[in-house]
């Protein structure tokens, strides 16, 4: 059974979650991802993924019987709109480079029917990096880091490897001085090979196990 | 006062959230964003950012108490680290020059202090566009979107319309055929161009007020 999303409109109200989730527990069905923001109307937009729900109509029905649902919504998960995620830290000529091999990339995969996002975010400075690293673990969908710099070591590595004990997460770094090519999955030193390189290891579409090469850097 | 994001490892179980939820309702806190999921060591991890949340030390003693919760960790959120997102849909050679636009203009507003995030996924086709659209309104901290085609109008124009009565949102089209381009706030031949002006009608270290142009095609 695949997730469902449903996005409940609600009155901007505190502890209509809370009800909420109150009746998705006593379905005994999990939460796997919700956002929540007040619209531009004032009316609360709670969007939840549902793991293996099954048929949600009474569970919608309960809902929509609470004083403060305004309506109830269904469509697909995120995942099956914007895929795997690969994400891009770095400095701005190297990271526009390495975004555009994996996009270009990307679009040769999802043409033929997977569906891969490149998200991005140009940033330098240690603290930076290493707090956007560490921040990964609480994003949904990410399948591969790519770090598109020249100097990167100490607190990035540390988050680096931080994450890898949480996550399945395929590390690339570009080939530059500093700890992180000790302990990146694969070392690249063309950033458009490294964006290509990182859709080629995450997509269903290609045949590339990078547990398999015998070398890690190209 | 700014929000404050929590990460609470708990045992893998259903409910565990609505325990959580039950807490912070009790403290008349409200919850902006939640992401959860499960670990490669199988506790799950639940990661909430709280509006103006004040002191909540005892807010986390309270969550600490319950049975199935291991830990809680506060971080900065997500806003304060990614910043403002810039969204790019479109076919592979014009999506990944807009982002290259958009990453370079990006890079010289984030060295100045700024978090501009660019987030893209080469799609093609009507009803993926319109569907990746319209579930815009489920992803958090987006500012804007370009539309980076040859032909979309539609479907694909309705679900811009729609996502629009719900968020402030700038909408950049590259100059195209199709409906697209009669809603879009701001048309642009140059992927390049269009990518650099999505950065500046969203940046505040920019003087660019898509709304004070005196034409909205280039």
């Amino acid at each position: 059974m695949p997730n469902i999303a449903i996005t409940i409109k609600t009155e901007e109200k505190i502890g209509v979650l809370d009800d909420i989730t109150n009746i998705i527990s006593a379905y005994d069905i999990n939460i796997s991802y919700a956002h929540l923001f007040i619209e531009k109307n004032d009316l609360g937009s709670i969007n939840l993924e549902l793991e293996n729900p099954g048929n949600i109509g009474s569970l919608i029905k309960d809902i929509l019987a609470l004083d403060s649902v305004k309506s109830v919504e269904k469509h697909g998960a995120l995942e099956d709109i914007y895929g795997k995620r690969i994400i891009i830290f770095g400095g701005g000529a190297q990271v526009s480079q390495v975004a555009m091999g994996a996009i270009t990339e990307a679009d040769r995969h999802n043409i033929r029917g997977e569906r891969i996002s490149i998200d991005t975010i140009p940033l330098v400075g240690e603290d930076e990096i290493s707090e956007a690293v560490e921040a990964l673990s609480r994003l949904p969908r990410v399948s591969a880091l790519v770090l598109a710099g020249s100097l990167m070591g100490g607190e990035i590595a540390k988050a680096v490897a931080n994450v890898k004990t949480e996550h399945d997460l395929i590390i690339i770094s570009l080939n530059m001085p500093g700890g992180i090519t000790k302990i990146a999955d694969l070392v690249v030193s063309d950033p458009i090979q490294a964006g290509v390189m990182a859709v080629m290891a995450i997509a269903d579409t290609a045949i590339f196990d990078i547990k398999k090469l015998k070398e890690n850097k190209f």
